[in-house]
């Protein structure tokens, strides 16, 4: 915490203290960004990117069908028959999640399913998992899979994607078989890691958060709005394939099974920067940075 | 995460997936706090409680002086001389931080002192630690320390409290001695552990943080506010002490050394409401809930 912005600054020259053996020994997360490669970054794909308009702005979403493909391909239909337009975010609980959906549950599915089985967890194998170094509170291991945090038994054991800030998952009532797509949140505080396979996760925030993290709270219990008047209205929710590209954002996200990754969380395990101290010496999956920058036009 | 309200329903019959030997085996959190005795709560010490009133409402902040005595001497002295009132949350950044103090840092300190030696960790010797059962990703051990979420090295080694979310931390400069209490911050997100033992902590938020965490972000770098009218206003900053007892907020919290809340954790690791499918089996530091109650009047 830099007392006032004009006083914070990067290290001129930065505390080695990382090990010398490291590729990131020394270099801050700037020096590492600073130094990626246009290989390093990937475009993101039109047929798993939402945009949620809201009256403020947009909410950029990357779907990951790796984990969910049933509830993706759901979501993408609801998203086509414009299920969510109109329709509202309807709770917002400190420190949990933010969740949007049909207030009234009344909104008729058109082609899409109302009920699918759950997809909590999927094999490893198969996976593009780069492991973190550091033991983790809940899981054997955890990392990275194209992008997305994750967490997994072991290389060919089960694989789920983790409940880090900004990750967006599925709403289901106590029957596992209850979640369609229709009610999806986000999570909005510290990782809410004792969900984890209890709920089928979809995908991650990439731009616009903030849009939703500084919603009201709600009053009601688990931070429903108790009036429609308190809700936020959903203006529309569009697959980035069916917009326009001049319309699209162009975001490309730095790739997870790259050296330079692997060196940006070696730089924020044990940060360079002049104001630290003491290095942590460790990082959690949900603390990891997962860049996102505008395509250089 | 349930579809919605009314489809959401604590077990009447709870799943016994818990150990049979544990005194929470078969216990919701709700049980738990139900069956709490009056003895298992403590009142808020006013010498260690603030005030802050926003426009919005006012925030409860429990100070920790066993862990850092000489900051909050200077934020008691701070407050008695009104330094906060009229200042400003200077800073909202997304998952990260909101903080306070003065913008244009030329407000006059009076008997305060404008730097103090960090308090960035201190012995464990001595202090009540309730030790959490599972492994953490950054120290040794973690627990609570008189109702704060604390790590430590060893039973004898050094101890400091952890940069949860709603944990509020002293804000400094490149220089370790830069710290007042002048400027402050709270954690608005995932936990930022990578902090510990850089920061002087020096309590929590225990009511109020949906005020502070729903801020707009500032759009400077850092999420400093780059404008003077996007700055929201702090009324006033008061010790409970010094308030009349008829005007304090009158809560209390629950001990953090008692059964009961061993058990609420336990409740927690092993969540036995009907919607969770998956007990986590484990807890992290930032992930335990610390009950805060109005008093019964």
């Amino acid at each position: 915490m830099s007392k006032s912005l004009r006083l914070f600054a990067f290290a001129a020259v930065p505390l080695l203290l990382a090990s010398a053996n490291s590729p990131a020994a020394g270099k801050t997360m700037a020096d590492v960004l600073a130094a990626s490669k246009p290989s390093d970054w990937r475009p993101l794909d039109p047929q798993n990117t939402l945009y949620m308009d809201l009256p403020k702005g947009r909410v950029v979403i990357e779907l990951a069908p790796q984990f969910a493909p049933n509830h993706i391909a759901n979501i993408r239909t609801l998203v086509k028959g414009k299920y969510f337009d109109g329709l509202a975010i309807v709770r917002s609980q400190e420190n949990y999640v933010v969740q949007w959906g049909d207030p009234d549950t009344k909104k008729p599915f058109g082609e899409a399913k109302k009920s699918l089985a759950p997809e909590f967890t999927r094999s490893a194998a198969g996976l593009n998992f780069t492991v973190l170094p550091d033991p983790d509170t809940y899981a054997p291991q955890t990392g990275f899979v194209d992008g997305f945090p994750a967490a997994r038994e072991s290389a060919q054991g089960s694989a789920w994607m983790t409940h880090c800030y900004g990750m967006v998952g599925v709403g289901r009532d106590n029957d596992v078989n209850t979640g369609s797509g229709a009610e999806l949140y986000v999570i909005n505080g510290h990782a809410a890691r004792l969900l984890d396979r209890n709920v089928t996760m979809v995908g991650r925030v990439l731009q616009g958060m903030e849009l939703l993290s500084t919603m009201p709270r709600g009053h009601g219990a688990m931070g429903f709005y108790e009036k429609p008047e308190e809700r936020t209205g959903i203006t529309q929710i569009r697959l980035a394939a069916d917009v326009p590209a001049a319309e699209r954002a162009s975001l490309e996200v730095l790739k997870t099974d790259t050296q330079t990754f692997t060196d940006l969380v070696e730089s924020r395990r044990n940060r360079q920067d002049e104001w630290y101290k003491v290095p942590a010496g460790h990082i959690d999956v949900c603390n990891v940075p997962l860049p996102v920058r505008k395509v250089k036009s």
